[in-house]
């Protein structure tokens, strides 16, 4: 197996260390020392202390109910910039009042890829709150305001969002990383007990195996996991108890590629109307109400 | 109008100002001097600094989709008690194993009111868990281990809850208050940018106004609301963002009760399963799965 790169992995690692505030890897998840391999943190490591939110961080999870999308409005509470990750088309209204309602300036509309299940409301938010950009990865194959790749920084207010590429369910997945506060949007990369499905689009079980174990999973045990969807009514999750509980991603690669390979689901009920639209949403017109 | 009486007010602001966490209330929004007058927040008030929880807190926000309600898991991150407020019977076994994932022990299986629209997880629960013990409050009408009255706390570890007795919807509505982390669990009392209904069970539109005015929105503006329910894809507020834009309860107190006696909603599809269950299962067996 293609061992990842010792520059990223020290990339990662250096992000994760820059502040005191973190705990210290578990050398028993240092990934080249025992690479994938996680049933033996210790107990005490379930109660890892919380890194908390600093007071000038504003942070709201909202919720589309008809495609448990989850979508995050993150805030600097002294300049008032704010961004949102993962807007929903039919919630654009709902969250650009929100924005305003909080006295806020939305400054970017970050899609953590080109979704299928859903449109994203990063095109109308651009007409509702002029002055937001939209930003996606460029591997995406979407349009959008902004391109960015690893390694780029999207920041608001003094606050900064790291990005990580993590391709697997598509070519443009990324994950983002506040590493100030411990939080992990991992899009449809990693998702509570479960992840993302590959059986369309640029889906590779591979790479998005090695892609949450190399770059999700080396991240400090207590940050928190803020995914793209839940289906269970589950809100946020942990790097501790992805890596202990996660029923597919626990397992070794050849299992983890079977399970997926046989997950039997159907054709994505809404992919046909999305991806023309997400295509295109990040820059142009979108149809009206 | 009946004025709130002056003990219980200075009960509930030297909670509030017994950290210094916490920020100082805004003048105009001591109950006393400008009682109900809520429009008059200065535009700062809406980038109050984040209270945020302490490292030893754990929070976990969970979900039902079918009764749309809010389930709260809280504990102390060193002795390793917990608690859960409003669990729902179809997510007992979720909430059950999510305990033990995380290695916790439930102490309490708190119920804010007694619910019309789902029956409370707290009976299968105490079955799951064995040592959980349920509570609610003693103006409820249901069984329980502990029955609660205002002033009574709950412990979990070094953490506190307090309790406020605010009736309106149901006799027995309480709202739970954690102050040093700064939340406020308002059960159907205050929903955000709502309230609950009053046409059913001893439902009181005068008594639900009164006790949001003088016991939540005395509270400081930075407290964060989690409600019992959201529709709408809403996860959280603030004692702010309702003091200015909850629809219902910016409204005086006569234009309130109007509204509320004409809101002709559909009798609750539910309550004639629920209420007898919840009567009973906070002691005796519930149905099996």
């Amino acid at each position: 197996m293609k061992l990842p790169s010792l520059s990223l992995l020290s990339a990662v690692r250096r992000g994760v260390l820059q502040s005191n505030k973190f705990v210290t890897l578990n050398p028993t998840t240092a990934p080249l020392l025992n690479k994938y391999r996680l049933h033996h943190c210790s107990a005490d490591s379930k109660m890892l202390p919380r890194i908390s939110f600093s007071n000038d961080f504003f942070f709201r999870q909202l919720f589309d109910t008809e495609s448990s999308t989850y979508t995050y409005l993150l805030a600097d509470l002294n300049t008032h910039e704010a961004v949102i990750i993962d807007p929903v088309l039919e919630q654009a209204k709902r969250d650009a009042k929100l924005v305003e309602d909080l006295g806020l300036t939305l400054k970017y509309a970050l899609n953590t890829h080109m979704h299928a299940d859903h449109i994203t409301g990063s095109g109308w938010l651009k007409k509702l709150l002029p002055g937001c950009q939209s930003v996606i990865s460029g591997n995406s194959g979407a349009k959008a305001d902004k391109h960015i790749q690893e390694g780029d920084t999207v920041t608001f207010g003094r606050h900064t969002i790291n990005t990580l590429a993590t391709p697997g369910h598509t070519n443009g997945c990324m994950t983002f990383v506040v590493h100030e506060q411990g939080c992990v949007f991992t899009g449809d990369t990693l998702l509570i007990r479960g992840c993302g499905r590959t059986d369309f689009q640029e889906g590779n079980s591979k790479s998005l195996y090695e892609n949450v174990h190399e770059k999700i999973f080396t991240l400090p045990e207590n940050f928190r996991i803020y995914p793209a969807h839940d289906y269970k009514g589950q809100l946020e999750s942990s790097v501790w108890e992805e890596k202990q509980y996660n029923p597919r991603l626990t397992k070794n690669l050849e299992e983890f590629i079977q399970i997926m390979d046989n997950l039997n689901l159907p054709y994505p009920r809404k992919i046909d109307a999305s991806l023309p639209a997400n295509r295109e949403c990040g820059l142009y017109d979108i149809p009206k109400e």
